[in-house]
């Protein structure tokens, strides 16, 4: 498993594996950045934008704080403090981050990042940091959009980053119960991979599938592909093996339990502030043999929203239920007469799946939608067109950013009864702190991501020209402004992201106080020095 | 709501309402206790039993301690000292507890029993009980057969059992979104009598739907009516209020969220020991219109659990999969043949369910069962045999209680790859435990109740003669072994009642020590006066 001929970096590497290089301060591989010509013609949709696309800093020009620790001899070849590895853990990939690396400033940079091997590299890892005062932040592939990965508290000597890629096998296989036993650090790629023979798959997609780990999955209650059902990777655990700072806690895996409050929910979200998640046994499913997927139109969005909450509501849990509003569906390149788009698909190991879409096209039918008859395979299709769009998206938010375009999506659940009243002041009120921060309407578009029998994660995406140098507070005042109208509806903070640092005063009121000293107390005992992700959903003690 | 002039108990009588007169020492009601011939006849069955029924004692010639403290003025109109209030509370309704309830030992009967009419209340009586160290353990209906709600610790002034019945409306229903408010006090029946207007059901009906509580069912998390998909509580909840002695717990009413651990599940399987669930949002469903019910015949019970995961794992999620082994359908009146039996049903709002039940059928076929055709309606149906078979249970086991027999049920849950195993391992090994014990092979029946992709929910009953006076004892040696074998299976301690006080050995064992850690810490920060239902879960603090 072990290329070191491959290494990103001069100098000492201890990446266990290092596949397609990573970019230090944008989305995925370097390759798949958009090149300039490319950045000037997106910015040439959006009145407002710059001129020219912001430069790629060389880190090799950039200065870099000196890492105030050094690893003891035992744990160094475990240990980079190169500078690529540290700008490269230093931020998340919300649009904020990619536009603070892209200005250079690497203030915030871990002092050595960690790479362990095995789980006692991690026990090791901690013991050794606990003694030395230093933060421990967990990282799998960098994916957060929350400030989830990013030090921000003060009272710690150092900052390690703990980065998970190198445990990234799946360990065992249990054909008959359909789980598998798989290490944290799996990339989504990585461990479908090793599924494949056995006919087994998780069939979790997040947008973020090539670049985000299992464990990131599962320590931020990730949302996945399925829009009905089992939306959230909580429902796929079977056990989780976690390193906390007082020992290992393994869960008994079974497939369901009475017993006591659940161990492994207060580990699902708990976003490294209360071990680092090692190892889980996830539930898996056959390959799924049928597909079928089709559009549905509707010419206004809440007689769209009235028909997909009777399909959330029929029991028949498509595997795919998406809204696109029709700001949604012209950017995804589905529709450009002002129409919402549904994307509705199924899927089966067992069967054809033709008679379910069926009834689904019937019941969306009777609620106002017209549709083109199921096209057999995606190609082509609008569902095919939305696919290609969802994947290249953050790549196309990076080019955007780089011709200072605020571009950045925030999400949220509510229940049906709110859902067409937060719509509405989302895009009225929102939209009016948008015009009055940028100077320009912008776009407010809102897909759904996912639907529940009682309600719906919209997730809505902002575009708006911002001005150079100041669009990090830009987008801030306009994202505080939107965490404000959602806890003004009832609506969560966070429905398949994550609290990080970034939601946190979202998260402080959607909380019960009750349970923050519950959580409080539960993190001081697992966790009595205070080193795991500081500052991530709860404040470190005695600040 | 109050109805002052159905007053069960001579004196002061504050129970806000008094439905069918409820035994104090068995199942349900008084007059569905089978009668001394009845129980006769059954005992006749198990060689070995006694002769004639143990009486059951009178509560006026039975011996109660003196309550150790009284309400103070304030609350005295919630309060009951009443003995036969005092001894309808002593214990839950496990086999163990019918036995000594029928030997008149009251010794463990609470002070006070407490009947709060409103939140405010439940509030009231905490405060107090803090100041008056007296331990206060939630009682809902008294369904628990773990020890849940009987007082054994030892360092409190005094034990109130605080009675939820009165609260019991559903205070809110949301259509739209399908939900409701419920109040935690109210029983299975009424709720849905409340719902029932607005075409919608919670369908939560465990075995003890009659005589079990929202409350008991979120605390416990209690396994219901489905036996795939949303099997438990937990999957039902769209929010709680818990009054904790440090404040009100409100969550977020939300169909899903990534913020975080989730606060529901902290309490959920908390069993009262973290607070006093008052109310829940909770997720409804339509009515169910269509409904068709199928029995399919195996000829070894082996295979029929090879069937039995196919089934689980096609996707096709039946609202009921029980598979009965021959002893279980032998006792159940389905079958005398030494077959197994498969209990598949199908039910829907939308439209009729012959496809299903049809898809289900040949799943079966092809895996080696033999099936009559669908019978309209379960009457007259091996089904409608079962569930008939199935209520009327608990009313044979107190009748076999009443004549010495041993006649109780243990049950559990573990991935299908240890399924097998588990079954036989039960049935040879914790054999020849009863046979030990009691001299007699007697019977250990089992079926599966819930099943999962991934696993089984196997639940056996055992019966065997009991020596007049020994049967407690006899009982908790089989129960010790059996614990013990489903620890050494990997199977969970409990899967749909709860760990209470008589798990706790198996729970200790199978919660992971970070985690008891954890919620010692939150135990702590939530009811620092230890008065929660002190023992279960974890041990009193100093004890």
């Amino acid at each position: 498993m072990v290329d070191t001929t491959a290494a990103a970096e001069p100098g000492s590497d201890p990446r266990p594996n290092t596949p397609a290089r990573r970019s230090w301060w944008g989305w995925g591989t370097e390759g798949q950045a958009l090149p300039d010509a490319e950045c000037r013609a997106l910015g040439a949709l959006v009145p407002g934008s710059a001129a020219d696309p912001l430069p790629v800093p060389d880190i090799a020009a950039l200065t870099l704080p000196k890492p105030r620790l050094a690893p003891p001899s035992a744990l160094a070849r475990l240990m980079s403090d190169a500078p690529g590895e540290r700008a490269a853990h230093t931020y998340g990939k919300a649009y904020r981050d990619i536009v603070r690396a892209l200005s250079g400033d690497l203030a915030a940079a871990p002092d050595q990042v960690a790479f362990p091997r095995s789980e006692q590299d991690v026990v090791d890892i901690l013991d050794w940091a606990t003694g030395a005062n230093a933060a421990v932040v967990p990282y799998g592939a960098g994916s957060s959009v929350v400030g989830g990965v990013e030090y921000r508290a003060g009272r710690h000597n150092a900052v390690v980053s703990l980065d998970l890629s190198g445990l990234d096998r799946v360990l065992e296989t249990d054909r008959v119960s359909r789980a598998a036993r798989i290490q944290a650090g799996a990339l989504g790629p990585a461990l479908e991979t090793q599924l494949r023979p056995h006919g087994l798959t998780l069939r979790h997609f997040p947008q973020s599938f090539e670049f985000s780990t299992l464990g990131g999955w599962l320590a931020t209650r990730a949302g996945g592909h399925y829009a009905t059902l089992h939306t959230h990777i909580d429902d796929l655990v079977e056990s989780l093996r976690v390193v906390t700072p007082v020992g290992v806690n393994e869960s008994l895996r079974l497939p369901g339990s009475g017993a006591g409050p659940s161990p492994d929910r207060l580990f699902l979200g708990s976003e490294g502030t209360l071990g680092v998640i090692t190892e889980a046994w996830m539930r898996l499913q056959d390959r799924p043999r049928h597909k079928a997927s089709v559009t549905v139109r509707f010419d206004d969005f809440r007689t769209a929203t009235d028909a997909v909450r009777a399909i959330a509501q029929s029991g028949l849990n498509p595997a795919n239920c998406r809204l696109l509003d029709p700001g949604e569906a012209t950017v995804s390149g589905v529709a450009h007469d002002g129409t919402s788009i549904l994307v509705l698909g199924v899927e089966s190991a067992l069967g054809p799946v033709d008679h379910r879409l069926a009834e689904l096209v019937a019941l969306a039918r009777d609620h106002g939608g017209t549709s083109a008859p199921p096209i057999p395979g995606a190609a082509g299709s609008a569902a095919g067109t939305w696919r290609s769009a969802f994947l290249r998206m953050p790549y196309v938010r990076d080019a955007l950013a780089r011709m200072s375009v605020i571009s950045e999506t925030f999400e949220t659940a509510c229940t049906w009864d709110r859902v067409p009243g937060l719509y509405e002041t989302v895009r009225r009120e929102l939209g009016a702190v948008v015009e009055k921060v940028t100077g320009s309407t912008g776009l407010i578009n809102c897909r759904f991501t996912h639907v529940y029998p009682d309600g719906a994660a919209p997730y809505f995406t902002v575009i708006a020209p911002g001005r150079r140098g100041d669009e990090v507070a830009m987008w801030d005042e306009i994202k505080a402004a939107a965490m404000q109208i959602l806890g003004d509806h009832g609506a969560t903070v966070t429905h398949h992201h994550a609290v990080g640092r970034d939601h946190r005063p979202g998260y402080d009121r959607q909380r019960p106080d009750p349970f923050a000293l519950a959580l409080r107390a539960a993190k001081d005992a697992l966790d009595p020095a205070g080193i795991l992700n500081p500052g991530v959903l709860l404040d470190p003690p005695g600040e």
